[in-house]
């Protein structure tokens, strides 16, 4: 942690400065320089919050912290990278994993359809929302408890492991009956009761990042889950907000790099809510993967025109399957080279 | 309902989109321009989210939503102010009213210092917080229920009304127990089974807006408490994420008095966290009353510096004591004018 | 300018950046703790470029600047609030000026009208534009040097002295014959060329911040002025780009506060552009001048609906005399004190 | 354009938005719904800024235009897609193009040794900065005209046409003369004079895209360029402004196939300013091809702790010859299907 002083700090408030920082337990590691005083706080980092209280100290220009604050997730405190094992499909191998499946549970046979369609195409896992978050009251908020069992179902004739929200502490138990991940939507990456008790589940958790999150804060949301004893957690891509408005959200491709170069977790793209349009979406899949992403996880309808949510983004059955085989196709070749040629 | 059909759109694709338009229960209205067809959905809202699911089919290029998509907050529904009576502080009234009080309840001794300070410099309310949402699970949590407890004391002792943040279904209760009022904060303002809970409880709430929400969500956000019964509901801006990093949010004065034109619910402004800068605090309070603000909610601590939150956004008792004396303070004059003088 | 090495770098590495800030001319002052080496460089600011290249060698995580990038703007170099003169109207002393005319000059007529109703009404400078940067090469770009004629006259009959739009160093000599203030748009903020010209004109400049400039970004341009040689600078803010839809722009009057902390020239409000609605104008302009404003410059049109440029954000003439009578009218009281009622 | 009516809008505001309509060319197509009124405006293009006026109008809640506003730039337009030739190097065909070098020209040892390398290394064009467009008025600015010469031995030596800067109109007749492609950076995006000059040479220009302009606006400013006459435009993703701080810019990669969507112009995307960090260049620009880009722009410096500019994002001679190698590698491999395993 640097404390910067301003200009015109008085001696005074620099031994104040001084003073609190030793206090907090760290060794105040003085510049003097031409302009201004730069203090250092050297030492271990249980009592940061204490120092950053130090912007409030009279002379302080600014305090910086130079130090990550997440530890448990961070790459450099485990080298190793976590593959998340869901019944024998592997998240962060060296293979890519495919989640797909409607928005919502809708019916009994738009469930089993979709299983049967994204499992015969490929899909490694079914997706299917229970819980909906939705925007308005009055937008169609799931089938609940119903749309878990149909899941259940699903699974047990595909053999898919399944993927759905939880959107409240009280429903983590019974979800966690009916489901094999646990998703944390985007809204929630900072509810933080419900983190801590899902830091408790033995399911593996999707970690959906905020719309307007930073990587470092989406980290940090990591952290509770590890911090409270649940190692297994998938971090997921979906797009932030920003002022485009063309596209549903702005989807932050090179996040996924970053969050992979200061963590171990595996990271997943989902390129429906990515992008918010069914046209970009292949893709946009192919890019995930082309930067580093350890899956995808896509919204599949039978008849997206007739879904109760998002069925702008979502590809119909058709769609996925020549998705999936597109996927990884070889990248364009290079324009020849000026090297051969001269 | 507008849905704009792409310009080589075919009759087929032109018919079947009419024909879901009225499956629906809605009137199809077709405009065949020079360049395209426009089909405007008349009639009721009810199904309006399976309209908009028309962005999927073939030969749509767009849906268009022309009416607001909130109902009970609306200033059109309710053409009345909403007052929200707290222990007899008038919210949204004539006159402005002021909470003020520590980012957490620390200690008895600095709870009880700040309320009768506060109380002493004008305020109408206390806040404090006992439960804190904090980004990193290593930051200090807030005291919980001993906070509460310490809180009612400070009530009991000043006769302030209580504000505080409720976090979790499971808290309700206890913290209705205790507190006026029950804050729902920037981060759960999309926690939809927290805002459906809160609709139930016979406490006013105060929401404050999502550091990524418009204002049509935050809106919304309070349409599910009117919607699960709760009226009394006090809107909060506390500033938005955006590319300035120069001040911790960006204060969105405007959407104050979007708010209040679009919807009859009293608004207030959090300038501690609109700004994150102490020495901006007593201007932009001025500046929210001067838009029409119904109140200031502020951070105020005995030492800043020692805070273990928030402490470079909150005021000391001094600068409150003085912010509160000079609020209301006559607006600079305008330069002579040109008319008089020519 | 600090320097944090990453926690697994090398002493061949640490050494390697402390040869570099010496060789750059400054002074490296080492801080060696638990977890990692901060490097101070201390000394002047000259070659603070060639440091920032640091981040490109081995072993560094991260540099960090600690002093403002700006000179010649700061009030810590100036102590002295700058006043600028444009012909006997003073901006930045302890009253506010008020700027109005159309976005466009569309006629004789519309001008002539506008300028005397402003007049009237109490303004104290006339806006219109002659060259108009459009987003689509098919909207109407301005009457050109016609439009200063018609400028010039509406001067010499009101008297008003007139602030238009530059948008190229080709035009600067002609609209500094014609106009009193020259304005630098949003979108040409770090048109540096521009720039380095109007720092050699005699005229006052408006500075209007870009809508993605930081208040940073938006002094560094005002300092490519005043390096240069143009001391007469006034400061616009005019809204910034986000994610919120409902309004053209986020206006971020905090900003203004700030740049004002930070800088000794005078800071303006254009509420017009700022919220891209009519009917919040006026309540913007008042939280703009309580936060410190030292003026406002307001689009008005005598007939909005049929302007040819933001009919949507102009004031009629009978709104804007409105406007000015309750522009400096007295805030909201404050509801009744605790204090005194117990 | 639809205008849509507010609620309580009178039958004399709908008559007078009617006649507004049609005096402006259009015939008005007026929808009378159970809650509000829709108008229509039908017919050609050109008075559409006149009709969006309306939104002045009493009665008026908003007016939505539903056609692109861009037109020689659209895909509807023309549907072949452009291929821009760059002395023999094709831009926007089936093979991807990389144009590598320094961000800006320093010396000629420095851009000699430099274009040589990505030669070798397999780059198609050479780029580096004569005239720099730098935030702060004390950083280098470039070595301008010496710059254009070395750049033109550089091409001399290697064969490799050259791309640069240009940041003013009075600058275009020296750039053109010794440099291949004119790039408008991103600063410049909405420098309409500039764009107006560049249409009428004969060189094609790349347009970077603004760091807060949407597709849209782009595509608009492209519109300017072909509008004037030049249809020789690449345009180059670069990189949006946002709240993500741990980054330079946010790479938009799904704004690069929205562009190729809604337009037949060549899309190039810039790793460099994109991230601003040099780890994350040789996966974002795999990203870039995979989701459709027709090429590359990255900054290459033989000593990137030592660059004047941009050392930070800049790659070494080492690292762009890995990356070229590695740039079209298979994607990874989808973990094996359960249609298979069952």
């Amino acid at each position: 942690m640097i404390i910067a002083m301003s200009i015109d700090a008085t001696e005074e408030e620099i031994q104040h400065v001084i003073e609190r920082v030793e206090e907090c337990g760290f060794r105040a590691h003085v510049s003097r320089g031409a302009e201004r005083v730069v203090i250092g706080a050297v030492g271990n980092n249980q009592r940061r919050h204490e120092l950053e209280a130090l912007r409030a100290a009279p002379g302080v220009e600014d305090v910086v912290p130079l130090a990550h604050p997440f530890k448990l997730v961070s790459l450099q405190f485990k080298r190793e990278r976590t593959v998340v094992d869901v019944a024998g499909v592997r998240v962060g191998g060296s293979e890519a994993v495919v989640i797909a499946g409607p928005c919502s549970v809708e019916s009994r046979e738009q469930i089993l359809q979709t299983a049967h369609a994204v499992r015969h195409a490929g899909a490694h896992m079914l997706r299917g929302g229970a819980y909906k978050p939705r925007t308005s009251p009055y937008d169609f908020q799931g089938l609940g408890i119903e749309a878990l069992r149909l899941l259940a179902e699903a699974r047990a004739q595909t053999g898919l492991p399944v993927v759905t929200e939880v959107m409240s502490t009280e429903d983590i138990d019974t979800v966690a009956e009916h489901a094999d991940v646990l998703q944390v939507g985007a809204r929630n990456m900072q509810n933080f009761p419900l983190l801590r008790r899902l830091a408790k589940t033995p399911r593996p958790v999707l970690l959906k990042r905020g719309p307007s999150a930073t990587v470092k804060e989406w980290l940090l949301a990591a952290e509770y889950l590890l911090a409270g004893g649940n190692e297994h957690v998938i971090l997921c891509e979906r797009g932030i907000k920003t002022f485009e408005t063309e596209l549903r959200n702005t989807l932050d491709l090179a996040a996924v790099a970053l969050a992979k170069e200061l963590s171990h977790l595996p990271v997943i793209v989902d390129p429906s809510h990515g992008t918010g349009r069914r046209s970009l979406i292949a893709a946009a899949s192919r890019a995930a993967l082309a930067i580093g992403s350890d899956g995808l996880i896509v919204e599949v309808h039978p008849c997206p025109e007739r879904a109760l949510s998002d069925g702008q983004q979502s590809l119909d059955l058709a769609e996925f399957e020549r998705m999936m085989r597109e996927l990884t196709a070889p990248l364009p070749k290079l324009a020849p080279s000026f090297a051969l040629a001269c």
